[in-house]
């Protein structure tokens, strides 16, 4: 993802990229490079006037934290949780924003500020493309900075080919966000996958024991039931004003044979989630994301072991390195923001990825993608 | 796939592409436009000579039959049951074909053949590539011509975007080869997706029921379990010198309760295959492939039942379409063949896909995509 954006007067210019959620906005400015300059953090407006007047003012935030105006922009990229459909800039069905009706978000804000270009994405879709931004970025010396971002951590040498420098592997990834729901953004060799229908990285909603509990889809036994967060509240309900994973995970370590079943069961479904992503696509990382990644070091290390136990009876599994893969999004850097101004770089509409992924506006998938975070 | 092959004279040529099997060879030659011209079969020999010298007939075979000689080609493309590393044009491990170490196939074939350059391929993933080159040629008019061949049969419409011609949706696709394993070739907006590591595709060892059967790879209830033909063998074992799927086929029309039950669970783990690529990487098509798929109209008959059960507890399915996903690939055109002859076509070695899918060699997956077909 090397498409530089120009501004209006045809220099190379910076990008915005914003994370609207349902209480906040996370936004990022880029420079031509690709390099974060300036982030910045208010709280979401709700309803389509409120949100469009709210992005506008976070750009405008963004920007002038970098010292810099409006003119310097050439281009804006949000990530909403929400209905999307990416070719014509809509989103609808966005519930904690309060907007219902399709919304024409890229243009209304586009013309709220002038003119630049603005492109519309899918939270989860933002996410990955940022993940994927800055593991290029920082590439294999991150594990040094970063005690949680790992991406050297165990050797991503197990699956990495003899002869292809790693930087090559840094925009191969799923991005597993454990949130409310569960739901994976996808960007495989550089380019975002979308899906003919907006439903790839649906993941949450492939049932992996049919004995297991009713899905609010429908189904049951979905990766859904027993990985997010939603699982855990009712798995575990908070009862110390703690997060409930939180209190699930200190009651585990404290010996509570109860919070240690539920942690298992728990890791070994996100474990799952981790194998079917690599056994259908391959990719190279799996980033965790999400609410409950907050969890931090704790969470990647009971996900790894699940692997590494998954491992041990098959040594087909154990060829393909699944706890190497497995890395916790950075909590440094606003991920879904830096994604958003990444995909707010492509200033043609042609370099959006290709005509399928760019083209079909998502269906109308009630409660799932935009729960994933 | 549009890149055209150029022979050494730099005239637009005609590629050859071979699907090599444990007993025989299938080829097929493609004009400069994509037009399938000729085909050929003849057996194996087996050993690494044996495999050089059968290619190289098969190659003379087809491109006689056109009334055309060696300098017509400027291509060939190869798929093979094996290891394959397709940067370097080797196989290793292609115990069907007596070849246990690795193969500089690419290398030894074009010697053979004056210089003609040979690109070597999985067998999944030239009959996902095969799979999308024969639907984007027949489009939707096949289904009028083949019974067998679906694509416009309980509407693409569903799940087509409003604005996209169907012609965009049929280089997006995963062919589900059900033969003694059970792995899938994904070609997504016009790419064949190989993965980091060459495991793209390997669905066969997702579990899907931890009650289920211990699987030959070390895990329980592995899709492969409940679906491919070795599955169906063990449960409905052939006793009329039929093959085991068409026997229990015709026992259950028949009314026998038991064959009822084994093919409902076969037909319901097929479906749970389909509905996971689709929710991973919501592809356009899924198509059946494989020495199972042989059963034809009545397989896609039952898969879409479970298809059209499963979403009958689920809205959110049910907006996916998969009934209207699923078709079968044709049974006319030796699919695998075409589409080895498809990437034969791309003469340059930056025209394969690009860096991260076309440096990775596979790593030693014993067992796995070579047992696809």
């Amino acid at each position: 993802m090397t498409n530089t954006s120009t501004n209006r007067s045809g220099a190379a210019a910076h990008t915005v990229g914003l994370d609207i959620g349902g209480t906040k906005i996370l936004g990022a400015l880029l420079d031509a490079g690709g390099g974060l300059v300036a982030t910045t953090r208010l709280a979401t407006e709700l309803g389509p006037e409120g949100v469009v007047r709210s992005a506008a003012r976070a750009t405008r935030d963004v920007v002038a934290a970098a010292g810099l105006d409006l003119s310097a922009v050439g281009g804006i990229g949000l990530g909403i949780p929400g209905i999307v459909d990416a070719a014509a800039g809509t989103v609808k069905h966005a519930v904690n924003l309060g907007v219902r009706d399709e919304l024409p978000l890229a243009e209304r804000l586009s013309a709220a500020l002038g003119g630049v270009p603005v492109v519309v994405e899918n939270d989860l879709n933002v996410a990955a493309v940022g993940a994927a931004h800055v593991l290029e970025r920082e590439g294999a010396q991150a594990a040094s900075c970063h005690d949680d971002l790992t991406v050297s951590d165990g050797g991503a040498g197990a699956v990495l080919a003899p002869g292809v420098p790693a930087s090559a592997y840094h925009e191969d990834l799923a991005f597993l966000a454990l949130g409310t729901g569960v739901a994976s953004g996808l960007v495989m060799d550089g380019r975002l996958r979308r899906g003919v229908s907006g439903a790839a990285g649906e993941i949450g909603h492939v049932p992996v024991d049919p004995a297991g509990p009713e899905c609010s889809c429908g189904q049951r036994g979905c990766i859904e039931t027993f990985v997010s967060g939603t699982a855990l509240a009712t798995a575990w309900p908070s009862r110390h004003g703690k997060p409930s994973p939180v209190e699930l995970f200190e009651a585990a370590d404290a010996g509570n044979a109860d919070a240690i079943r539920v942690r298992k069961r728990f890791a070994d479904a996100v474990a799952a989630a981790v194998r079917m992503l690599v056994l259908t696509v391959d990719v190279h990382y799996v980033v965790l994301g999400g609410g409950v990644a907050q969890l931090g070091r704790p969470l990647l290390d009971v996900v790894r072991d699940s692997l590494r136990e998954q491992a041990e009876v098959s040594p087909f599994l154990a060829s393909l390195g699944l706890p190497e893969r497995v890395t916790l999004a950075p909590s440094d850097v606003p991920v879904a923001a830096v994604g958003a101004a990444v995909l707010g770089r492509r200033d043609e509409r042609a370099e959006l990825p290709a005509k399928v992924d760019g083209a079909a506006p998502a269906p109308a998938l009630a409660g799932t993608k935009t729960r994933g975070r």
